[in-house]
């Protein structure tokens, strides 16, 4: 059934009496995991690293929210999956940024046999967090990460859904409907030249608006919408993947040479970068400068970094991140406006009547002015835009900031 | 299934494979029909009338929009209905304004014995419009006013969404939805002493929209909403139904008269009035001033009509007929705060950013100040307010504004 035939209140209201599986199949995953595998696979094929959960929303105590048991029962059933055979034919004729035959058999042949590790949970009675932590080949630990995501997040919705009312549902969803198509609608008007992908499956409300939020992206946007960072809404909806590299490359580098002191750390995220350089095409070329600092990644780049097809910068103000990209390609001698710039951080779409949250995509594509190619991955704003839609209940719905990084390596 | 659990699009689109009846129950009706019908019954079992369907909205060319027998199969589907066993008895058991046993059981065995009479219908192909009526018993014609209203709208809306995309529909319902709810909302806030009922059956979108509407009302209104002009929705949502008698006994009235002069004409109309005060208990007697104008028939109003318990002006702007009322109630020595004034006259609640149309019920209400009993009846702005909710297409979706009247008597 596709996203926008359902009725999302009625989805959310039938949770509460029988197991819905959140994750139903491998590929409801962001491409980037596929995409670092190919480099991992042939570097670093025996790194065992442990991925691990983190609440940054502190005053969210999610275990008063979600039951652990409740949580067991949804990563016990993503431990269950494993591609399909459909699903592996799929990758492997699958075209990215244009190109086919992209990733060598013995990598698919490696996804194929992929499985998610065991995981630990427990909840600390102090904080009301989960410690929720997996081990395991890099390969399959680094899988877990978006699962991990996906499924508290949902659990997170389901349980502020249990909280409402039939009627508040309704209008809920209603009015997360008609504010997305609004800023869909003011992005065609304002900036019919802006290009967009849908970045959200992190932070998603949850998989059935996630679908939604693409298909109507697609509908609206039209050429403007470019892809989806999900494989498996790619693959349903007939939209483009999108996906670059991650920190988690940079920071399991780091990592690793982190017993050969200071000098081999900061040496590390470039011996990454050469690394993916060897196994990636240059259309898959994008680097993330700031894991451990913009400015410092750039004032020691190697040469060769310039000839890197984009940048995307991941923890700055998005303006500010695109004057340093550009100034970095100035002074290499190369042409910002051949190079691509991928930005991605807490982005929105101001609407009259509503408070901006100041990283209005309009505003910064008009600041960057054409100096370079600029695209947009759209997040959470866009999966999980349901921050006052609450008759009544201001307080709920508000997205949390959970993320699940590799500590260990 | 209940309204509010359906998916308003995915059901519009499923009405362009199959047939899907507008009217599935003679209790899909407003209770006006029963209210009247007990005076005709007793007083005029024999007249016959003949009531005819016209279109104001004379831009609007209905047969290019709704073919004619696309139409002829959903009057046809509507002629086969009766009242089944089950709405007999809840016709009979049912309390209407507190009152149970209001019917005499000659009047509900002669209810339960009615059906449509035959209709005949073409195409005007000048005006573009149907010349659609039927002709029988009064008890049984006046049934028609209705389902004619229900079925044309309801088809109109149909061609309406066959032009829609998925997405058009989806964001269509989501606007429609976030915008009555925030009406409600402003009701509540602004004049939470304010009562309504739901009158919207004839102008309806859809009879599932109006459901919709009616769950809605109740949920966000609470005990301000005091009931439905809709039998069936008011039996199966648990609400009080509502109603009064219309400009269709004045108007019968009149034309059986009419060969007895202009006096008699005059006349007719208080006659009325006193025959529907012979059947009626005194919480159900209340009067329309205004088929032949309201001036005259207040002037010449006979001394008892003071003793009926409210007013229902339905042609003039609600402040200036609140006037009158009130006028009228205090030069008979009247106290206008135990009486009962029903506005329902186009009436809409603004909302800010909005275009109102001069007939905000909080207004109203405020403007009247608490001289009278004041009660509100939404009709046209509740059950089909889709105005400009379309992307894109800002001419779909106007009400059309169609009546159907008693023609000959």
């Amino acid at each position: 059934m596709k996203g926008s035939e359902m009725d999302f209140a009625k989805r959310a209201h039938d949770h509460n009496y029988r197991m819905d599986p959140i994750v139903r199949s491998r590929l409801d995953s962001d491409a980037y995991k596929l995409f670092m595998g190919a480099t991992i696979h042939e570097k670093h094929p025996m790194t065992q690293v442990v991925f691990q959960l983190t609440n940054r929303t502190k005053d969210v105590r999610l275990a008063d929210h979600i039951h652990v048991d409740e949580l067991r029962e949804q990563l016990d059933h993503a431990q269950t999956l494993r591609y399909t055979p459909s699903e592996i034919i799929h990758l492997r004729g699958q075209s990215y940024y244009g190109h086919t035959g992209l990733f060598k058999d013995g990598y698919i042949d490696r996804v194929a046999a992929s499985r998610l590790p065991d995981y630990e949970v427990s909840v600390n009675e102090e904080t009301g967090q989960f410690d929720l932590r997996s081990g395991g080949a890099w390969m399959d630990a680094k899988e877990w990460e978006i699962h991990y995501l996906s499924i508290v997040n949902e659990l997170y919705t389901r349980s502020q859904l249990r909280q409402l009312s039939r009627a508040q549902m309704d209008i809920m969803y209603a009015r997360a409907k008609v504010r997305l198509y609004a800023k869909l609608e003011r992005i065609v008007r304002e900036a019919p030249e802006l290009t967009i992908s849908e970045f959200g499956t992190r932070r998603r409300h949850s998989f059935l608006w996630q679908r939604w939020v693409i298909e109507t992206m697609k509908d609206v946007l039209g050429r403007q919408f470019v892809g989806t960072s999900n494989m498996l809404h790619a693959k349903e909806l007939e939209v483009d993947v999108k996906g670059t590299i991650a920190h988690e490359m940079s920071m399991v580098y780091a990592a690793l040479a982190a017993p050969d002191g200071p000098q081999a750390i900061r040496d590390s995220q470039y011996r990454m970068l050469q690394d993916v350089q060897s196994v990636l095409p240059e259309d898959l070329r994008i680097f993330l400068p700031d894991t451990f600092g913009t400015t410092q990644f750039l004032e020691n780049a190697p040469t060769w970094l310039q000839w890197w097809k984009g940048f995307r910068p991941d923890s700055k103000e998005s303006v500010e991140a695109a004057e340093e990209a550009i100034g970095f390609w100035r002074r290499m001698g190369q042409d910002p406006k051949k190079k691509l710039l991928i930005l991605s951080d807490g982005l929105d779409v101001d609407l009259p009547g509503e408070p901006g949250n100041g990283a209005d995509m309009i505003a910064i594509h008009k600041a960057i002015g054409g100096r370079t190619i600029d695209t947009y991955g759209w997040g959470t704003n866009a999966s999980n835009g349901f921050r006052g839609t609450v008759p009544g209940r201001p307080d709920l719905m508000r997205p949390i900031s959970i993320v699940a990084k590799a500590v260990e390596a």
